[in-house]
């Protein structure tokens, strides 16, 4: 038996099975708590093909919702979309432990607190993950490249958790940026993700380069950027005005990318509208802060939910 | 024959169709061109249900576009979508004589400067269709209800051209109000076009009281209202404050409608975009007002024709 810290995974969709990968190969314990996929994963395991090599392997337990847990884990990463139909602490419960440390590699803003109210004694770590990967079917994931995860404590600080846990996924293969502002690392990946995802779904999956090059579109990211960093500022996290054309350049240099975002509303899946837009409108507001561009394309996102009876 | 004026209707969807009937049944020579209706209307008239009766007819000539007018008519009413791609002046050309009365029909803001500039000796009278009604098939056309047309002189005015045709429509059985000021009339229709068909359009269909009901989607419209009354007020027709109100009250008084932009959109059938919303983005920008939620929803719009190879 391995004395390396227990990992469970709650959530094995792309995300959660390639974390659960690469604390495999670093030598923990890693159990899975799945839904849907659970006859695929009991029958075959997670198989992932991946620029590192084949990541597949067996969770050494796997549980489905209600299930009675074999132990405790030592660390519980959630992976699951962060839904407004989603009760988060609720779906950990059985799971954690006195000692549990609860690890998040979410999207989105403002996610944590209703995690962090629910544990207070737990220590609560916050990830954000830099990766291209797809689950193709059930328990099959396609790592396409990158992997990084920027890693802090929440609400702030670098703790010994988070220097063990990144240690092991560094010992896994991947690249870890521990950050003493966590917060402010989210504000920064929705510089891009509030303006670019929720677009593409409105423009009904159009990719970088078509928002870029329609006639306006380049202001449009501009002044949806501008909020973004408006509201950071707000919230004690100023970044400097040339992020703007960094993050248009930057997305010029990349291929045309479809972001998942409008993938999973293609294809009638939920889409993280709250967690990447809604809670920047909200803490806006809460600020006074105007926010034209990105509340027209929130309530209008919401017209067409409402339409489709999808909230 | 008759020693009423002759009529050329230029476009024979539902709107040209219909007021074509109301001034055949006011005894005016009515003759229509037509694109691709022409084998189901030179076969059997244009048939127009109609609370105020069966107003089917047979143009007294029937035309295609490149046809050789018979004659030169009084009146050549244009009811054309106005389209990016549709060259209204030249389509025209063909049957405007040196004393025909250029008459438009159709929506949108600072729709008239083309043709005015293209036919700067011919009367230019301008109007605005308040009418439910809809195209079934070739040549036939379901009336719903209302009819009446506000019209003026383009760009301002009533002349002696008005009172004859709003006459003849009068005879006709349809209410006309004329006015001192057509393009301000423009700006107070497109109030509720501008916010409200867009919107519908963007969020793939959305009625009215969806629209409405969204959370956020009341003061949505409010935002966009106030900035079209900007837009109007720098052009020189100010508004009172309590239209917003007068509009949102007003429509949630109405049955819950689709309307026609966004039923075009569904049904693949391009839509008056540039008409109805960027030309009041295009005169904002000339006037330095800021339009951040028309904008965005204009942007949004050209986002997707880009991605459906519709522009």
């Amino acid at each position: 038996m391995s004395n390396k810290p227990s990992i469970l995974i709650v959530g094995a969709g792309a995300i959660g099975s390639f974390y659960g990968a690469i604390l495999k190969k670093a030598g923990c314990s890693v159990s899975t708590v799945v839904r849907s996929e659970y006859d695929a994963v009991k029958a075959n395991g997670i198989t992932i093909s991946s620029p590192l090599g084949d990541l597949s392997y067996r969770p050494d337990h796997l549980y489905r919702g209600g299930d009675t847990p074999v132990a405790e884990p030592d660390y519980l990463i959630l992976c699951v979309k962060v839904l407004p139909g989603v009760d988060r602490a609720a779906l950990v419960k059985p799971w954690m432990g006195s000692t549990t440390r609860l690890v998040l590699i979410e999207n989105g803003l403002d996610i944590e607190r209703e995690l962090a109210e629910a544990y207070p004694d737990n220590p609560l770590i916050s990830c954000l993950a830099f990766i291209a990967a797809s689950r193709t079917e059930p328990g099959v994931v396609e790592h396409k490249a990158y992997g990084k995860l920027v890693m802090g404590r929440y609400p702030k600080g670098i703790d010994d958790n988070c220097r063990e846990l990144s240690q092991l996924f560094m010992d896994g293969g991947i690249r870890i940026d521990l950050t003493e502002q966590v917060e402010g690392e989210r504000w920064r990946k929705c510089l891009w993700n509030t303006p670019f995802n929720p677009l593409s779904v409105i423009a009904n999956g159009a990719d970088t380069r078509t928002i870029l090059d329609t006639e306006g579109g380049e202001d449009l990211i501009r002044a949806m950027i501008r909020e973004v960093m408006d509201v950071a500022a707000a919230e004690g996290y100023p970044m400097d005005d040339k992020v703007i054309e960094q993050n248009i350049t930057g997305t010029r240099k990349m291929p045309p990318y479809k972001n998942s975002m409008a993938v999973d509303y293609l294809n009638g899946r939920p889409i993280e509208r709250e967690a990447v837009l809604g809670n920047v409108v909200t803490i806006a507001q809460r600020h006074g802060i105007p926010v034209p561009h990105l509340n027209t394309v929130l309530v209008t996102l919401k017209m067409r939910a409402a339409l489709e009876g999808r909230d």
